[in-house]
């Protein structure tokens, strides 16, 4: 399933982006002296919490979501994630006037799940521990006709999440800055690679990191080994949007060409770079939103010293009574 | 003083954007259905609280200061402010090569303190009820031989601020929207002098409403009066960004041209558009900085329900104690 014809290119991220025109927003790039300072080298963070459904993920599912023919649209779409994705492919249908049934985890958080029903997405709670979400998913996509929109393997997703680079490459150009590394949270890997592809034509001298719980390292892991390697079943973080049980098969052909290697975080580094986000940058992020922002604050690599480093706040979904309790946390 | 020499027009506001270049962020235009179901009419927010410094007061620092010749730098300037052109002026001196001092009430934010202070300004504290702000700042300039940077009666400041509404205009036009109503909150006026000097070119339909707090009204009344009035002494808010005691004689005289009436809101509405702009929006913002969007969920005119409203956020530099308190509160 990873031969060539199944990866994305440069130009379908641009193809991508011509898809997405009015229908996503352009995030900005922000930056402050005591994040500089803290992390030892000058950050740029783009702010894709700030994305239409608070999250990234509105990119892919519109980019896969225009492509679905008239005729099949009426039987709508199929979804499973723990809340990100749930909203884009939820809102993406919305726009273009197809039916949604979303399954979720029972333990996401209320904003997502809210998030998702505000758009008229049906959603289908499961037990993430006793019950398979694909299994849940593909039975009902079959009784309905509907199409089952993958989080991150997938062609079309990883294409439309690359926007993100695609605008962060320029926007960085027209800032006239050349960004030496870039780091990027990742759970089953669309968006880093999405990126990686634009930064690949735009931007070739970044080297593209990723950002992972420390017990939940499963890309890390897999860039060391050179194949993809799993993570244990039941670790646990507070990361809830990144954890994925291993690195997609096309997203890792990818990142396994163009990544540099990953950087692991604790829930108390994602703590505190939220606290250092809100504060900073004024912006909301969730944990799991954060990990880049807490890799490049707590685990920089060496040779980022001193760099200029691009960073993805990618979502900032977290219910408010956690978002309070993580600032007035100390860790 | 108001002749009309003294005035900025369109032109200068447009000569600001040349001026900021490369310096002040193009902040992101945002929205969510759960706020225009609340307000009744479609809002759109620019998050100014995503400038840098945390305020739209880099714009007009930095037109200022942008404009001190070569042999006026070396003495610097002086501003008095509660703190967020306070971080502006820091900002733009340092970015100028100026030494900056800066008067501040001694019961600002210390968020706003700690910014001035971060910069390289030097902070000069006054007791509120005591003490003139002005006569500080005078003998502080007359002694340096600097420069006293107004808060908003400059026409340099006035139209620097202006370039807020310049790009607001123009994402609306990229949108294919028109505002047919703008709220801003207003304190001395310059802000939202210099967006209706913008909005007066470029999209004339917009009625242009100020927003202040209920025992802070000055705008609203002397509006209503056609005549600049004052505050009551002593009068109290949590907004304290925009607690000035009367509107400027340059920005009333171009307001009482351009602007449509005066919205009020209480502290209560304050925390409440903080929490729903932190929920939906994803960003921190400050009681004053958030002070329109209060106005358009509670207290909007009857003539804008039902239509598009452009709301500014114009800053987020809270403590993030305050902040907190906030969040936790149901008002």
């Amino acid at each position: 399933m990873t031969d060539a014809a199944n990866l994305p290119t440069f130009d379908d991220v641009l193809a991508a982006a011509q898809r997405q025109r009015g229908l996503v927003r352009i995030t900005p790039v922000l930056s402050h002296a005591e994040i500089d300072a803290e992390a030892g080298a000058r950050i740029f963070v783009k702010a894709e919490c700030l994305q239409v459904t608070g999250s990234f993920k509105m990119r892919g599912a519109t980019n896969r979501l225009a492509q679905i023919s008239d005729q099949q649209r009426a039987a709508g779409v199929v979804a499973f994630s723990s809340g990100n994705h749930a909203q884009g492919v939820a809102r993406a249908a919305r726009l273009f006037g197809m039916p949604a049934v979303i399954v979720m985890p029972s333990d996401a958080p209320q904003v997502k799940i809210d998030g998702v029903k505000a758009d008229g997405g049906e959603v289908v709670l499961y037990d993430r521990n006793a019950e398979s979400r694909e299994e849940i998913s593909n039975r009902l996509a079959a009784k309905r006709g509907a199409i089952v929109v993958p989080s991150y393997d997938d062609k079309d997703i990883i294409a439309g999440q690359g926007t993100a680079g695609l605008e962060f490459a320029r926007q960085m150009q027209d800032a006239g800055e050349t960004l030496d590394g870039l780091i990027c949270c990742t759970g089953g890997g669309g968006l880093i690679t999405g990126i990686a592809l634009a930064f690949e034509r735009l931007s070739p001298e970044t080297r593209i990191w990723t950002a992972e719980p420390e017990a939940h390292d499963d890309w890390a892991r897999s860039l060391e080994a050179g194949e993809i390697v799993a993570n244990a079943p039941g670790t646990r973080s507070i990361c809830d949007a990144i954890l994925t049980p291993e690195p997609g098969k096309l997203t890792f052909a990818i990142g396994k060409r163009l990544l540099a290697g990953g950087l692991r975080i604790s829930d108390g580094d994602a703590r505190h770079a939220m606290r250092m986000a809100a504060r900073h940058l004024k912006i909301v992020s969730e944990p799991g939103g954060a990990a880049a922002l807490a890799a490049a604050l707590r685990s920089l690599p060496a040779e980022l010293k001193g760099k200029r480093v691009g960073v993805l706040v990618t979502g900032g979904n977290v219910d408010m009574a956690d978002f309070q309790k993580v600032l007035s946390s100390t860790d």
